[in-house]
């Protein structure tokens, strides 16, 4: 099995490399992204280009072996909010080269299209259900939900055998902080498990949908291994995740890694931000994802400590 | 007001035209179509100009002046299943780069987008609500649902001030057959009255949601006089309809134009129409639509009269 994996330099795509070179019969995998990526994992079957999807030649090389396509590649929410056009071009335009890439190979390869809760906003249920309504309220959602329609007309029309896995908000994210909307949700956590101050620009009742990496990976290369007919024409799955209150959030900061690391957060509104935060959904029935066999996190806790356990430079606080 | 209408050419754009110039304030009216119209309507208030919405050139001088654009040209159902390509490039391609193009006026026109109910499809609840998601399942169907999300986040820029209005299918349409998965719909009510066959290629138990051309075009000129504010973020309203099964409309039919007129009708299923159609819903609740004042047909009854009384060459049935 080749794999294709654009946005493959961001966190996610390099830990769904890792993940996938654990996996039985995997040959090739491309690491696409627009930036330059670094040293590569070493392992020789993986290879990194560092390319633009909206060329038509980059997006049909990348998949011409690909048996599977993970599209990750995307301008966040913040940035999309803010540069519309740079947005439309790489969150709808990009997306559709490469559909139009995998589907001139004529095989119909599987097709896992990472969309978000962000497609999402009011009115919303009391439970976000299969059936419920997108009403995008960024450019950026609305952008996904325009790759979901054409992800699933690729798939009905036997183009591309896609997927479309509804992520939510991913936490504790490594690295710095970024120009989504919800960067704050890993900030609030990770700055201070490094001894900094973070802010929250929400109120700290507002409730989030979340999933650890390890999760959101798992779920990923999860539905890769799912035959087409397992999913029919319902391509869109909303995964798995906990509800948590922000002020839960650092409660368990506190109880992990002590109070004087959760006291380093602070809390000024952000209004930008929270009109955005405020109107994505925090609860969700995912039954059908749990009858696929996607799975979700234990708990609040358990995404903390699966950040230290891999996090190496959060060792001086972990050791503290 | 000047007003611009893609698919000027067609049959509800010609319509609309004529319904724009009895109205109060109307300047001038550009008629735009891919195909060559004919003679125009004698009225110097409009213009009409055959060229391509693809080109961003023709698009921008199309709306330079508009202070309402009515984007009425799609390539229809059938067609934009057969020809993949095609639909895309009408149906997604030239709404946005209309969108585009009345976005760099600056001057945020009022954008008229006619989608259709063939954004869903099954799983369908009993009644469609403004919270139904959409399961489009004909390409024709993604491309308009697509067109929809790019309206509503258009608008929510303050780009276009968007109004999306999910019309039901127009009957009866004059002229002759054409690729929508719905021609059937017009054609075994005109077609019998110019006393030819026609042949009904679903279920005579079918239901259907349907308006008459006079109730569209009188709800596309309302969609254009209603101020944003009573719109606000929510765009996109399903047009108000009638509920009638295939059987009925030929009982319609039978007592408005005589048993012999009926029994032209055939009934010969078509499974690739049918299961298009079978896939469409036909009951609505539009008590949004209703309280913002866009109108529907009292029964279907009224729908062939309106038909013999506008149509000429139905005449010499209706003399009978």
């Amino acid at each position: 099995m080749n794999v294709a994996i654009t946005g493959g330099g961001g966190f996610l795509g390099r830990r769904l490399s890792q993940a996938l070179l654990a996996e039985k019969g995997v040959g090739r995998i491309v690491l696409l992204d627009a930036t330059p990526m670094g040293p590569s994992s070493g392992d020789s079957r993986v290879e990194t280009r560092c390319a633009n999807l909206l060329d038509p030649g980059v997006a049909r090389s990348a998949v011409e072996a690909a048996d599977v396509i993970f599209h990750l590649a995307a301008v966040v929410s913040g940035q999309a909010e803010a540069e519309f056009d740079l947005g439309m071009s790489v969150n709808l335009d990009a997306t559709r080269s490469l559909l139009e890439a995998a589907r001139a190979t004529g095989r119909q390869p599987k097709f896992v299209f990472s969309s978000s809760l962000a497609v999402f906003g009011p009115p919303l249920p009391e439970t976000v259900t299969d059936e419920t309504a997108v009403h995008p309220r960024s450019s950026y959602g609305a952008q996904k939900a325009v790759g979901e329609l054409l992800v699933t007309d690729f798939s009905r029309r036997g183009f591309v055998d896609g997927r479309v896995l509804r992520l939510p908000t991913v936490c504790v994210r490594p690295g710095a902080p970024n120009a989504a909307a919800s960067s704050f949700v890993s900030g609030i956590i990770r700055e201070p498990l490094h001894g900094k101050r973070a802010n929250c620009p929400v109120d700290p009742d507002t409730e989030l949908w979340l999933s650890s990496p390890r999760a959101a990976v798992a779920n990923l290369v999860h539905a890769a291994s799912l035959p087409g007919e397992a999913l029919g024409q319902g391509r869109i799955i909303n995964l798995p995740g906990i509800t948590v209150r922000v002020c839960e959030m650092i409660e368990a900061l506190a109880r992990v890694a002590g109070r004087g690391v959760a006291d380093l957060v602070s809390f000024n509104d952000d209004p930008g931000v929270r009109r955005i935060v405020s109107g994505w959904p925090a609860r969700f029935d995912v039954s059908r994802a749990l009858d696929l066999g996607f799975v979700r996190d234990h708990d609040f806790s358990a995404l903390i400590r699966d950040y230290l356990a891999r996090d190496e430079s959060a060792s001086a606080v972990r050791r503290a």
